[in-house]
């Protein structure tokens, strides 16, 4: 038999990445569905289509509703309600790194977490050292400062652009999105479509 | 007791308001909610992003994307497999004239899923005169040529103009889009999320 797998595809500056971060475990848990957690980074991809920053920002009236539009879903979804920094968007670089190595020690998805919720419940900064070591330190996962050094490894530098150069093969030009075989879906709404796509 | 009622905003040239046009008459009326039918044109507002066409032509993956992502939503709504013309966008200019006049006359929403079906279910072009003439006929609405004089004149001009301007003060940026009192809702996926609100 087959496994049923799905590629997720997140950035931590987004939002909606972190709506679907939120739901993906239990709904693929019931349907007996593999989740592949992928952070990667919309920025190099956004710049290859002329943007230098979310394009939220840069389309003001989509922006707006952009805003009020994460306020409903969040409601929706039963979850507190949304905080968005005026330092909109957050770099999502390192938290990136450090999700690298926590995919391979057991404690990514975990870690993938806390950073969303820091971000979008606390209304705290995610970008910076000291923001992730005060979520590392919750964790108890070992020595926060040589995870740091570890996250600016030239080895998981070379995994953050190497999945870079994955997302641009496989055409991702936003967050969240899935994979299902040959399948690309994007968007938070298209979440319950992939996983009826790998059921 | 107040009305319960949504300003639905469509595009000819879209298929996501495809979508919503062969839904939203059924969902609303089991909710006892009205409708108000409002066609509109995208170019205009496209111009003021700096688009002269579709955001799906000009950024290629996102266009990829969408491409298969609205065969995979016909066939979840049950819906014929989409036709997509070569020429795409087409220009909705004529269709929203001649709705205008329909709605008037009670006939304007079964003209727009008529004009929606020859596009996305037929495959045929809806921008031209002739076009719009086969829809008009096989809907034995009156003489054909009065109405594509009426389509044309500067009282239907000026309420397509006073439209365009109405979309740009509520913040509309793209279709289809909702209206629920001062709740505007965009994309054929916040459809149920519009319906609930307006409940």
């Amino acid at each position: 038999m087959l496994m049923k797998e799905i590629s997720f595809w997140y950035e931590f500056a987004s939002p909606y990445a972190y709506f679907s971060m939120m739901r993906i475990g239990d709904l693929c848990k019931v349907k007996g569905i593999d989740v592949i957690y992928q952070p990667f980074l919309l920025g190099p991809i956004f710049k290859q289509q002329g943007w230098n920053t979310s394009p939220f920002l840069i389309y003001e009236t989509k922006g707006k509703n952009f805003f009020r539009d994460i306020e409903r879903e969040a409601e929706f979804y039963g979850l507190p309600p949304i905080t968005i920094l005026q330092e909109f968007p957050q770099s999502g670089l390192l938290a990136t790194r450090l999700t690298l190595i926590g995919l391979q020690k057991g404690w990514g998805v975990e870690f993938s977490k806390a950073v969303y919720k820091r971000q979008f419940q606390q209304g705290l900064p995610i970008g910076g050292e000291q923001d992730l070591s005060e979520v590392l330190q919750t964790m108890n996962v070992g020595p926060v400062e040589d995870l740091l050094a570890q996250a600016c490894s030239d080895e998981i530098k070379a995994q953050v652009w190497a999945i870079s150069e994955q997302a641009q093969a496989i055409g991702i030009f936003g967050a969240p999105s899935f994979v299902v075989g040959d399948e690309l879906f994007w968007g938070n709404d298209r979440l319950e479509r992939a996983i009826e796509c790998a059921v």
